[in-house]
């Protein structure tokens, strides 16, 4: 029963992490397109946005690490 | 069953989490790109809101961390 | 059957409240953008929204506490 | 079986009640951009409308509670 | 068994009642600032759309208690 | 199991009165923020609409009453 | 398992024609704001097809009691 | 058993004439607002398509009642 | 068992026909209503079209008959 | 078990091949009434279309009828 | 248990097959009112496009054969 | 056991592969439609594009066959 | 239970490889419609595309033959 | 019932990733067709991007891997 509480923890945890990244990153991606001239400022926001969303996903995979080892 | 439990709750707090901030993250992304002259504002109201947001996920967490360890 | 029942509370609570403010936040970044003379205004009416949408994930999260410890 | 009972009640209450909100709340604000000197009386009207959607989950969380301690 | 059933009776009311309250709340919203002079005719038939759309909710709410309590 | 019959009879009905009752009544206030100098027209045939959505519903309630006493 | 058979049917039929229902209502509502002078048309062709509509269903609430009383 | 399938056809049944019929006649209303000269030509089409649309699901009905009683 | 499978091949044959029909005919409607000058070959491809699309539920209704009394 | 697995085999069939000619036979109507000049070969392509279409499901069929008989 | 892996393995065969045919002949239909000059370049390329849609669900539908008989 | 996996492998291959394949090739209809003069061109991108799309697809059927056999 | 789990490893990456592929591709068709004259540097990034998508389902469908094999 | 562990994990990390980077993927298409000029910029973003996606699906991989080996 561990090894399946572990699984369903990380693969949410990834379905998660990447939709909000693929959100987040193709809307760069057309903000960049529209406004070529401020394309720098559009990635330090982007860096700062992934980190963000990042954050519970890695909790989520920590949580699954200890499901199996601990 | 407490890790099935555990990781119950981990993997919605991440789904949730990702889903809402991916949304905020790339509207802020639309709106420099479409006002560039305000992106200092609406960088400090995305760091809020994306607070804001996180809240409830991470009592989620903290309620796994709980069951697992409690 | 205790910890199962407190991960269900607890995770559609915080689904639920990522997701509403989700669209809050968001639409309010848009608005912003597109009448930045009441960001002010705005942001003052983003606070309430936020918490009028927590309050009821907030109580189900302390169910799930109810039901955990008691 | 109460603790689960008692769950989905609160969760779907919350649920429900983000949803309800989220939408009204998004409106509230797109509106305010819209057309900014009515923004009290939208506000006003928000403040109802939250008011009468978070009606039938109160008692749906209320339901909760006598299930879990009659 | 009677407290599930009475959960789900109460969940779905308020997943119905809430969704119902906030496409009419919301379409008020939009309505009152796209004619601002109508607003009290407005939020009047808002008034009467709430109460008619609550009407089955409630009873599957006193559905509830009747499953409760007899 | 009857008070799981009633449950699911009365959930579903409430779901269904509640977003059918819903599209109507947002239409109605889209049309008459549209043309508010037939809004007395639009409000009495709501009226008539939402007895006509609400017939079957109302039959479904009878049907888990029946259900619960009989 | 009477009682949950004649739960399906009565409330997938209460489903069914409240969705259907909703439809053409708003439908009416959207085409009397758009020609009001053929509002007289429009209500009586509305009143033939909520007919209609309830035909399929209203059977189906026939076979609930059907399967309830025989 | 012969219950449950009699409802499982019965409600399938209600549900998809239900849909079908209110997709054809909401198209009605939206064609006869839009050219309310051949509003006798589309009420005659739209007998004859609610009674095509309702050929299938009236021998589901007619299995139904062959679960039934047979 | 014998039941059950007859439900569900006439339930799913009666709602892919009226989903299938419903989009026919309603397209067919809007056809007429853009074009009113070639009605009468719109209705003539439109009673080919809902021969063609209930071939194969009608089968499916034939395979119910075919499980219910061979 | 053999009764259930010709169902399932039917009614997919039957569901899919009516959403396929749905989606075909809808666009032929479509096209026809924007450029009636080419309706004879517009529907040609669909007869062709329908074809190829039903090919795999009838298939199916012919597999729920191995199923049963064989 | 046999049957149930044939039927499921032929039933999402159709369904994919319907659903791929059914998007590209819809877009040849409507590409070929778009620009009736290239028919016939069309109606060729529609052909190659199902024969390399229906590759892999005519695979699946042996495989289903190879269930059933081996 | 071994026939119901290689029949979800095999069913969820041809579902994949025939989305995706309708996807491409409806694309290319269109864009054949937008710009004749390369139509040849994106025929052959067209190629390629169905050749990259089954690589998985295909491999998910060996693994079938695998399953199968070994 | 071996079978099993490969083939549901095998069939997700098959399904999320097409989708991921055909969006791609779709994309690349489009563009390449828009802008003849960069087709080359268009394909190329498709190349790359189609590569880092196909990525982590080859790992998955390698995960599927180590269940089977190991 | 740990390789169900491992293939669930497997496949929703392949689902998620396919996804995210399809969706970052075919934006970079979108940008590239519209300002061509910043082509080499996008693609050293999509790079970034698609990198920052494959984070947590690689990580769930590795999960996927303990749990089969560990």
């Amino acid at each position: 029963m561990k090894e399946i509480a572990a699984a369903i923890a990380a693969s949410f945890a990834a379905l998660g992490a990447s939709i909000g990244n693929g959100l987040v990153i193709s809307k760069t991606m057309e903000s960049m397109a529209r406004q070529p001239e401020i394309s720098g400022d559009l990635r330090a926001t982007m860096f700062i946005g992934v980190g963000l969303i990042e954050a519970v996903p890695i909790i989520a995979i920590a949580i699954a690490f200890v499901i199996l080892f601990v």
